[in-house]
């Protein structure tokens, strides 16, 4: 993308831009992840910042990690789950889940309907730390449980 | 908000939020607007960054206005038009806008529909600039003129 993108970039319907290419989200065997795309809507252009797009196709997840730079997530398509911290939550459009420091967290989308989302990070960040096999037992555990409300203010 | 928000924060449904309060958008007489809210939805926590959702009534409209730091919009409810720079754009739901330095700007719902976006920008930032009123009769009649398509590509 150029320093400053085009003033005005059209959304096809189906999240998809003009001018957004559809990338990778990791390099295969990098880590565990299965039917995600990775779409950037803003950098660069004065902004210390990212705007991703992310999508989930149903049945898929993102890699269960964790790092120090935070994430701000709107979700923006569809509904499914997000694990952060040792605590699942049923996600849906417009939700806002904010990922804080050295948390571990996952997004899953439900088996019939994909999850789209809005990450918003620094642009200098650093690398994903993945759980070990203990970690990943005890945190599977915890997703596995019934999701639990947020139970508001 | 405190330095790191609640880890879910859930959609009301209409465009509100959990923790999340509707504020002014500007100081009543700062500058000429109608009918516009800010939310503030993500700040602090590590991101030298704001992302707000600003929702303009039917019939209201922002203040005109430049700034140096940029913005960079998506739309997540209804449609409106927005002027960026000398030309006018009809934008709808999940279209990206971005706002160089320094360019006049300004969103407007349709009569019959609210048009709500999100907006990030810089935590830090400059005072907008007014336009002089032969700016600002200069620009009305770009907004005036049949808003033009992007073209694609």
């Amino acid at each position: 993308m150029a320093d400053h993108p085009p003033l005005v970039r059209r959304h096809s319907g189906d999240f998809h831009w003009d001018d957004v290419q559809v990338l990778r989200y990791k390099q295969d065997g990098a880590a565990p992840f299965r039917d995600v795309t990775r779409q950037v809507l803003f950098e660069g252009a004065g902004l210390p910042v990212q705007l991703r797009y992310f999508e989930v196709a149903p049945g898929g997840y993102t890699t269960l990690e964790r790092h120090e730079h935070v994430h701000n997530v709107m979700v923006i398509r569809g509904r499914g789950e997000c694990l952060v911290g040792d605590r699942a939550w049923e996600i849906a459009t417009h939700d806002l889940v904010n990922v804080p420091p050295l948390t571990w967290h996952q997004f899953r989308a439900g088996p019939d309907e994909p999850l789209g989302f809005l990450c918003l990070v620094s642009a200098e960040r650093d690398r994903p730390q993945l759980p070990t096999e203990e970690e990943r037992a005890r945190l599977a555990a915890a997703a596995r449980r019934a999701p639990e409300d947020t139970g508001g203010g």
